[in-house]
């Protein structure tokens, strides 16, 4: 696939440009998910793998190294420890979210139990580990051990942000960090502190792994109230619905009189919603701006991340990653 | 206090002469458990540490390195990360036992969430791997993270195995490796590598985790059948009501009758469980010496971590480490 061929979305040409190693990251994948003792793993981890997903995160890990000119075989493996971190990560979402429903499939904790969900995410972590120790740089270690602990920490920041209408725009930016910028950002930097380019390069491309991970997020939160269903994603109102404080609500409720405040309380806080109440929410929205702002955020989180590439070496893939800094914000274009 | 003390139990003398490095392990392990940024972490870390514990995993760990004549600082940080394993092990481990209470005290999915603890566990994972980091040893890391990796492969096989007559002496071996001794040999081992030992050193140190891990909890699944409640242990018959296959059961098992095993399908796979049965049980296991050979087991179990010792350098802590091994099993003879 030519990279100039128009149309191409970068997503799709980041995976054509990079399909031979991505096999070999899924063959460490697959080899690695398996378990010699306990048949529960295999069957847990067949079902996460036959689901697939866009494996985007192993893809930066690869591009960001081919980028920076590596010529070693530990790439492989550190893209094949992202994917297993963000697999386990899921895992553990899906237990703590109660999710019946992931990737179009039902969840592991819906198939087996949520301790099987629970024990096998603790397997994957593991194994991650076991896999970033076999590159033997223990930048790459620091790098992804602190990504893991700032990736628990949203997640438990999320936690007590849910259904708190005291969340405001600095806590929501800190769990969209860890539940999906973090490891964007450290797939980014991993792939070019392996491949030891210099101090700039490794920072530029995580600060545009930060960006395109929030830019990401603010996007998919805005068409939650805003954008019509693609027919792949969510659809409009169920975050409204699952009462989560995401960026328009923050910004609403920010912007709120006395009376919008007790109906958000009502809809948010007591989860006491009614027919009507997506649509008043959304014409709330739209008076005070909520929704224009979270996209301006979006446009704005976007625009740093194709910035941060400037002093990453010209690369027809450095092409495809300020591409896809575009592209995650197409949709709301 | 005196080593020569008569009636000073092992586990107290190690603490008593590895005082001041504890001192140090619990300032390290009270400054990684806070989080900047999710208050909800302290909290239940906050009460885990006033929880206590015996702390013997980490204790293990720096009287290793200390008896291996080590020198630095890094065995402070590697005798936390042991321990911030074992606690991540415990709160996943509450979650998936169901269980309310843990060292005399609520848990914490009682208390908080099952969330809380899946989320709060796998941030002491993190922080687990980023103090290793610290420590700049690969070897430390693979031995670890390979621990790691067992420990929750055997969580997993337990999970199977619950309730299952089918459940034999191997699997049950496998379970306790995973639950108890890998944890302990590898507190030991990662000892003697931080210290460069030689390779025997540190391989007898590890087997010798090995020994006390599985001695440990062969006696814990024998008292629960056999020995007079202590007043701080469970009670008797508490694996029995939970439907546990240990070894007892398993042995007692295997030796069945028809109509022995109608009553093991009854109250350990059915859970149908009445008055007498469990006196019924204690009999069966009389009858085919189930417990004789359970407690025969741990016994082999603890005279092969004193072997074990052999080549490690002799060493009033070596000492202690010899006694520990007698005293798993002291409760038993």
């Amino acid at each position: 696939m030519s990279l100039d061929q128009p149309g191409t979305r970068p997503d799709e040409a980041l995976r054509a440009e990079l399909a031979a190693e991505m096999d070999a990251v899924n063959a460490v994948i697959r080899e690695r998910m398996a378990s010699e003792h306990a048949p529960r793993i295999p069957e847990v981890t067949a079902h996460l793998v036959e689901a697939g997903g866009k494996r985007l995160r192993p893809l930066l890990t690869l591009g960001a190294a081919r980028i920076c000119g590596y010529q070693g075989r530990h790439h492989v493996d550190l893209a094949a420890t992202v994917e297993f971190i963000h697999t386990a990560t899921l895992l553990h979402d899906d237990v703590v979210d109660e999710s019946a429903r992931r990737r179009g499939r039902p969840t592991a904790n819906l198939l087996w139990d949520n301790k099987s969900s629970v024990l096998v995410g603790d397997y994957l972590f593991a194994r991650a580990f076991q896999l970033m120790v076999r590159t033997g740089s223990l930048r790459v270690l620091g790098i992804l051990s602190d990504a893991a602990a700032r990736i628990a920490e949203g997640e438990v920041l999320q936690l007590t942000a849910a259904r708190n209408l005291a969340t405001d725009a600095d806590t929501y930016l800190k769990v969209v960090r860890g539940k999906t910028a973090t490891l964007f950002a450290a797939a980014c930097e991993a792939g070019g502190a392996i491949a030891a380019a210099p101090d700039e390069v490794v920072e530029g491309l995580r600060v545009y792994g930060d960006g395109l991970g929030i830019a990401f997020q603010m996007v998919d939160d805005f068409l939650d109230y805003g954008g019509a269903g693609d027919g792949i994603g969510k659809n409009i109102g169920d975050d409204f619905r699952e009462r989560k404080l995401t960026l328009p609500v923050i910004r609403a409720v920010a912007a709120a009189d006395a009376e919008e405040r007790a109906f958000w309380t009502r809809v948010i806080e007591k989860g006491d919603q009614h027919d009507g109440d997506l649509e008043q929410a959304m014409a709330l929205m739209v008076r005070h701006g909520a929704l224009e702002a979270t996209r301006a955020d979006a446009l704005a989180w976007a625009d740093r991340a194709r910035i941060a590439l400037r002093p990453v070496p010209a690369h027809p893939l450095r092409d495809i990653l300020h591409d896809l800094a575009d592209y995650v914000v197409a949709r709301v274009i």
